[in-house]
């Protein structure tokens, strides 16, 4: 049976190839060497290595990312709140209410200090005026069309380009050991799901976010679900863990976040039986993208940095540990 | 080269044992053959061959079921309801105030007459006295060890075994097509997620159901999930497809019930761009399981039935199409 003798020959080739292959590619190439990446590499090693004391069956390695300033930027300002100044412009002839409404006239008079005055309630009422009113699929149309056609001005790229290379890398390389990766964010769940299969390849129901409440109804014959200015869930800080509950149902083994409001995920996932890994981005890089901590406006880092100095918590710095920073930055 | 030859000739052979497999195995073996089981398999067919018209990408492979007598016995009482009795039975001795505070008296006293006539109010009180008050792992860990300890006195078989076998094999069968499978159900989204890895393959993250409100809080200095007695969501009648939204963020292409409360989720379904799928289950097998549907206090299929004859809605007859009811009853 020379046939058979061929065959045997050409698996072992196989896999001598796949063994030699996969000790030689990095997984995550644009991460720069050092403790961070090794812990990570480590981490993902022992928890899928049958045997391993650490070892974790696959329906529960479950990975929970926050979404601005985690995997994409958030600085200086959140980027569906400028998805939300961009609508009231576009909505402003159909309201002329809002030539004399606060916060709507001080934004469409390009005054963006009393916007900012308005605070928590003036942003409210923005978002609510922008994002309910209309169906499901209306929105997530509205969304989609403006991350993938609307350049930030400082990168001069589209919003849905300004994703972390090493954290695409770190998605892939997770998913390719059988994890399942979740978005974990204060941001509106609909938004960030216009894009979510697309720029991060995480599909729209692993997905967790804050959200509007929605009413099942007729329009124009159809059913619909029709989004109505009430809020129905803030998915930040205390509430991430109830939202990680709520959707998944049981703790992540791995969660990454950037800000003090990604405190109490991490510590629901560091106390998780077994093997766990927490990670922060630290945002240190003012020439590649920006640097700020603890006393900024959006993504504060303040406690967090400070107790991850006693609790295991790793602190990933954005100008050490990341060799790139965007996609579009690759060679 | 004689050993590419032999290679290639190999490759051809797996090629066609492969081919010759798929055609002979029969992935729904406790489906009768007939136009229900028929319809499910062109629709499968249909949605994954790349080139046809009606041709869905795989994250868009979204099927819904809903549990209680979709997927398990639902009759003459909901799992879950007979599990917050037996609970109150256990925790009685913590609870000497139930001794005269109705309707738990009357269940501690069997009389369950006067249980019925507290209606929703008093089932509401049963289920918050046992579903809340403790973490989240604790909850889960006594309705699981409910569930496979636990024996149904009519079938003599354990409440977790009472699945339906040819709904196992659907399951399979769109999860083998690139479907992911959801169940969307009224039941309390901890109590099914406490077994639908085992009993049905499916992840507690893809699980939806109605849930009470959980808070984030330091239990024995622990940072703990608490259930606490309020109403979060009722994922049921027009609920559903809220919850679907909420959860899964876009349209399901094939949906599965079994009473009028799953309409709402059957039209939503119906109504996504491109084909879809959409079947009750209508109980009718007095012998081997029970049959009831108009007129019955649990699983009432009224104007579902009614609308079928006309909507492009499948009525599946658990006595025509099921060879085959129970896992515990293959051969």
């Amino acid at each position: 049976m020379k046939s058979l003798k061929y065959l045997r020959l050409f698996f072992v080739l196989l896999l001598l190839t796949n063994t030699l292959f996969a000790q030689t590619t990095d997984p995550l190439p644009s991460w720069n060497e050092g403790a961070v990446k090794s812990k990570i590499i480590e981490f993902v090693h022992k928890v899928t290595t049958k045997g391993d004391p650490d070892y974790v069956v696959p329906h529960k390695r479950i990975a929970t990312f926050d979404n601005d300033g985690t995997l994409w930027v958030e600085y200086p300002m959140y980027t569906q709140v400028l998805f939300a100044f961009d609508r009231v412009k576009e909505l402003a002839p159909l309201h002329p209410e809002w030539k004399t409404k606060q916060p709507f006239k001080a934004l469409l008079e390009g005054d963006m200090k009393t916007v900012g005055k308005s605070g928590m309630k003036g942003l409210v009422e923005i978002i609510m005026a922008t994002h309910s009113g209309m169906t499901e699929d209306a929105f997530n149309a509205q969304s989609a069309k403006w991350l993938k056609t609307t350049q930030n001005p400082h990168f001069k790229h589209l919003y849905k380009e300004l994703v972390y290379q090493p954290q695409l890398e770190l998605l892939n390389y997770l998913r390719a050991n059988g994890f399942k990766t979740f978005i974990v964010s204060g941001g509106g769940v609909a938004f960030m799901r216009s894009v979510s299969q697309e720029v991060y390849g995480i599909p729209t129901y692993q997905v967790i976010g804050s959200s509007i409440v929605s009413k099942y109804k007729k329009v124009e014959g159809e059913n619909e679900l029709v989004r109505v200015p009430k809020i129905n869930f803030i998915n930040d800080e205390a509430g991430k863990p109830v939202g990680i509950y709520n959707h998944i149902g049981k703790r992540p083994i791995f969660a990454f976040g950037n800000s003090d409001h990604d405190i109490e995920m991490i510590e629901y996932t560091k106390e998780t039986k077994g093997l766990s890994l927490a990670l922060f981005v630290h945002h240190t890089d003012s020439s590649r993208e920006f640097a700020y901590d603890r006393k900024s406006h959006v993504g504060k880092l303040d406690k967090a940095l400070d107790r991850a100095k006693t609790e295991d918590w790793i602190i990933v710095d954005m100008k050490k540990d990341w060799k790139t920073i965007f996609p579009f930055n690759l060679k």
